[in-house]
């Protein structure tokens, strides 16, 4: 565990936020507390690894703490912005470009707020992408739709055309809402903007619609696409319940973490296995999915199994050779795979099963934010804008113990976060499914 | 077209419902409009068609009007009544069992009512299915969900064996809820009752979520399916409006006919190309959907495509040649044959593409009846109870200019309804989608 | 009841619809079945009724079928639109607006679309209020959201100034869309366009969330508000199971008829009172509201009571002595009324009593218009189209039958529709509520 | 503000958690990481505060981590356990209840599990309250929907009757699912039991929908009302924009604190001016709400204001003299207020307005929880039945820095939380609504 070595080696995790200079001039935001920059937040909750890390005589790591600066670097008069959205949707985009929008504008003046297009591909000229000219009127509502008004393309851009379009431009304040590729992408044109002595604040508002950043608690779209997910168990619930040993699958999001299908199950508590890439799991032999699943049959005649994408892929490897004519997308497909074994598996058992499989694929991740959410977006779009103005660059905006903060592109993109597994949430899973008594042939359930 | 056939030959259609005998008691319900068996309704709407047949001499198309007799047939003091659910889940069924219960018990006394598990199979002794007692207080609340607390099956039982069950257990109110199988598998109980001479009515109330059956202008769960395929095609048109050239895919419910994909394109009219099993296309050549979507993208660099299952048969022939190794499901899947099609041609001619492919499949008949549906399921069975203590059987409620009728079952499943090309509903989708002119290679719209 | 007085005196009603003269163009519309004028749908459904009418000598009622006609009497190219929305808001304006938009531009190539803002104000020009341009890309979302683009107002302006702006803007095609005393204002412009020698044709197209006009099935909006009044419902259920004694009353539009009560209660049939305007009850006394309560609290220590707007208003004359301070507003409130009755009563006789009062106001018809509604919506705005555009005018776009028709707007407004208590609705209500029987003090119901 | 105490006087804070005796058992809770009772979670997250607290010599204010124990006080063999709800609906609750259950039930083996009716009345036996008997069947779908299948009452009872019934039915684990006052009963249900030397823990899962409990960083349920919020505002919304100088008002819940208004305006930023306790206002003035309102309406001809119950309150005492006729439920209720002072003033000043007064009430409480909050009841859920197992007593299960914690009553209870006027969220507001500068007379929003 990645949190685990912060604690035991702080000197290896950089919690330095860069800046482009001296910040010289006044804010105008009004009534507000600022924020010194020497404020943190302190990275470790529990008292012992806080004495720890004390006696240790090791730098003591800490966030610096978010919010609005009293003297800030960027003259809001001079300032001209731009915002890009890049990679898969995610739930809130379009929240997070209204607060970048709505701050920069009323509580800077900032307005000249440049909207690229197609994500990094709008920072390059050859794509002849137009920039909207965003405003407040602009983005008054967008919040009520999901998507991204900015629309977005997958893939980095070279950072030297990506300045050059900066320069020409004039901006000075550029916002990158991303995943981990995007605000490596971000960092590449802090550091080529650096090297041109160009005073440009590059900061990254992170999206992960799997929430598997590390450093940063909460990613936004998530609790939203968790709630998405709530109605298709239902529908798999529904499904399961309406035949003689009716079986629903549903795959959810999730390659490398099974965050989104261990929530929705903990939602939605009416899932009976939750398959998540945390978790190896076989499909024969006595402790295999096979035999729970005839287990739970035989008492309750029916089951609802929730996969995370990234679920039981080391299955393929020795599905492989009965399975050649299936065809490279079928192999790594666990939702079909589970679908097509199951069905294999009971035909050749003579056991009457109805298998209905259901894949929300992009429709959870295309709805419009949840409020959770939408007014995380806010706060996380507020407080990029201060940083932004403070002259931060090469950063996130991050959460932490509930409170905004400054986090290195570095630190955020150093590691997948994971399930962990002897967490409150997937003991709260296991409790919920019941899942590891029935894979050990014990149900004590009646 | 069938209806049509009405019109010209009204001799070969029999309107008449088959009765168990004379009704000898009066009935329990209180302070009703009763209605006489003779009371009809006109088959025919426009006054040309009525005219046309009163000349004609022949017999007079019209249906039975449904709802309470004066006087009843069975006496509810001694009914036993059975519920089933057969086929694929359909939004709406709870409310029609709880409709049929509360009107059963509460309006005419009938309080041994039996719900049969897993369709017809519920009425096979061997399968050893025990049958719910179903009262009011059971069923209170479960209109609130989707599915059928009854489950269900699929295919029909020996009616020999069926009869068995229900002379065993004096059931002499059947009521099956079902698609044309289902209506079928109740015509032959019904005739094998009657060749035992066993006074059972046997009342269908069809259910078929495409909406294609004939002589009933509504299905239940139809309009529920259409709404909730309303996010879906949302999620398809951000996700197209999210990435350069983006295509959304949306496969919708629709093997015969394409009634959901063109009222659910007519309800949330961002889609672009509605494909329905009622018209051909092709891919390939001037008049393609790849020409016409190759215009499309070069304007608006995006697209939705909403395709019924049944949509594009004719492709498959002719690709199978070059697809053979796809596997049977594939073949015809139309919707995983588009996306394969349109990345393959995409490649091909160096067009940069996203393809989102979303198929709902079974959430969009597992969810609860939005009220619409409900009331309309509740009124369903309040007749189909009226009807089988009145002594109908070999009869489904159905639906005929707003009022409910006996449609005799013979009737009921004689041939599916298409959508009418020249119908109102396709010509709105016509100019919802201008899919025509783009299929033309005449966009006109800027 | 006003469709017998139909039956029985058919010369009194008028089904002719005015037109401004002959259609002299080929309709550029592609591709349809054309509708000829004398194409009638027959007001009668049941086969007595038509056989007495044609026995009787009297003129057949019967109404014009909408739909495209071959010739046409506008000429599209010199043809210039206007489209406004009156009165209260009601689910499904704006797709009514889309859908006249996307018809006269894209089927008949109108390009001329003015949106007049805040209703009949618009007309006139002293309100100085700019009208939008409508185009097909303007109005491509707004399907999406409730209320109106166009903004609304009350009451009629004179005909003379709405007909000066007509004059002035060279509109020749007005579409209408409200309630009967809109209809009655599009009636009067037509009547002075038509005094002016104007060839103007007023097309209105009905819109009442009670679904109470007359010749009319169903009105836009009707089912959307219903549904949203189904959650509302399941909040005052459960607030009434969550305390001993609790009382959940839930108030709903329908100032003269309950059709929105009524249908909320079959779609959400947890309801134990439904109080409509069309039947009359008292609180007090054996057979009052208040003895049926405590029945029903005494079995089953909650109950659920939905009332229309317009329910109870004959209890306001007694209670207004002991009421005399609270006001115009608070006296023919039947929610707060049942509110502040059912707790004094409760106080007197000793019971404990929780009533949570429930009015979700505007928010039932704010919301926007769920899938059923948005496809009858576009088809409304079809038809008005192909209605204007044939020259057809004072008439709005109605449906019977299940066939789109025109109706003559003298018909239309001739008088408000009731629930009809002797039919399959109420009854549905009767049976899912059991109300009588506890208004009887005879509760069968364990 | 409390915090600061903490920081400031930390020996006035006492975290100690009370417990019942000596662990002597093993945990039955398989393969999770046990949590030991000197894990602690800092209170203060900013390092200067931390370096402070440690310099100050004073006891260091952190919270016990709430989780399973490694070994346990009470026996799950013969161990009987009740649950009951108090107070007022609020979503989640079934979730909370379902959780309980099945943690005892699985995870430790009680199987005796009474859930109280009504509340503390539920625990006196005058009241006749029969209990439900508890199981993971009857539980395994409530958490589908709103209210609480254990319904509730207000109030506490008398601590000695509460004991006997307790010591009568053998139960040494309560849960108490409630606001502040219901954990005051609470404690003094433990209190009364060690008085008696009974180990009977009791542990409170905190309920506040207006999420306003110190020493707590969120409670469940507040999340759902926000998001139900979010479709009443875009209603308000609706009929704001649908009038000329539409105005629409919503009145949310908030008694105290503004926390639901302030995030369902930050969710849904279509919001003018949002109201809420913290902040005083005044109706008249240059500075006032009318003056603000006239100017917002001058440039945008509408506009929606959010109220929390709470907000204005100052407002009434001037009102008084010259409201006095309308009683006392209207002399408090801000949203009528709002509307008949907005009104009044319109009709003075000759402005033509549409209010349109949207108060949802009991809706926002009612609905079932969102994912979000479904998840956290789960968790709160599983981590009392810990702290219960483990012997903990007269505390309550917390959240802080996104830790579960163990909150002494005394805590919780202390003082009321309020939204920071200074802090990120009202910030927020403020951003999203620019209404100090309306007010201030100064609008620059174009």
């Amino acid at each position: 565990m990645i949190y685990a070595d912060v604690i035991n080696h702080p000197e290896q995790f950089d919690f330095t936020i860069p800046t482009l200079g001296r910040c010289a001039l006044d804010s105008p935001v009004k009534g507000r507390d600022f924020v010194d920059d020497d404020e943190q937040i302190v990275f470790a909750s529990q008292v012992k690894n806080i004495l720890k890390l004390q006696q240790s005589g090791k730098p003591f790591p800490a966030f610096q703490k978010a919010g609005p600066r009293a003297r800030i670097f960027h003259d809001p008069a001079w300032s001209h912005a731009a915002i890009l959205t890049c990679g898969g949707l995610c739930p809130g985009l379009n929240n997070v470009i209204k607060g970048v929008v709505n701050v920069l504008w009323h509580d800077y003046g900032v307005k000249t707020i440049f909207g690229a297009k197609f994500g990094y591909q709008g920072l390059v000229a050859r794509y002849g992408h137009s920039p909207l000219h965003l405003t407040p009127e602009l983005v008054d509502e967008i919040h009520e739709e999901g998507g991204t008004i900015l629309a977005s393309s997958r893939g980095n851009q070279k950072p030297e055309e990506m300045v050059d379009t900066l320069e020409r431009m004039n901006i000075n304040l550029l916002f990158c809402i991303g995943g981990d590729g995007t605000l490596r992408g971000a960092r590449d044109i802090a550091e080529e903007a650096a090297r041109r002595n160009r005073a440009i604040s590059v900061i990254g508002i992170p999206k992960t619609i799997d929430n598997d950043l590390s450093f940063i608690e909460k990613s936004f779209g998530f609790e939203t696409s968790v709630h998405a997910s709530f109605e298709i168990i239902s529908s798999a619930h529904n499904e399961a319940e309406g035949a003689y040993n009716g079986i629903g699958i549903v795959k959810l999001m999730g390659r490398d973490s099974g965050f989104i299908a261990a929530s929705a199950t903990l939602a939605n508590s009416v899932v009976d296995f939750c398959l998540v890439p945390e978790v190896e799991f076989t499909m024969a032999g006595e402790r295999g999915l096979l035999a729970a699943l005839e287990r739970k049959l035989e008492k309750f005649h029916h089951a609802v199994i929730v996969a995370a994408e990234g679920a039981g892929q080391n299955l393929f490897n020795s599905a492989e050779v009965k399975k050649d004519a299936s065809g490279n997308i079928l192999k790594n497909d666990i939702g079909l795979f589970l679908k097509d074994e199951i069905n294999a598996w009971a035909k050749k058992q003579g056991i009457e099963v109805a298998v209905k499989y259901l894949d929300p694929s992009y429709h959870i991740r295309s709805v419009a934010a949840i409020s959770p959410d939408a007014i995380f977006c806010y706060l996380l779009a507020e407080n990029a804008v201060h940083a932004a103005m403070a002259g931060k660059t090469n950063m996130v905006i991050g959460n932490w113990n509930n409170y905004f903060t400054h986090v290195p592109i570095s630190l955020a993109t150093r590691q997948r976060r994971k399930i962990d597994l002897d967490g409150a949430m997937w003991k709260g899973v296991l409790s919920a499914t019941r899942q590891e008594d029935w894979f050990a042939g014990n149900p004590d359930r009646k």
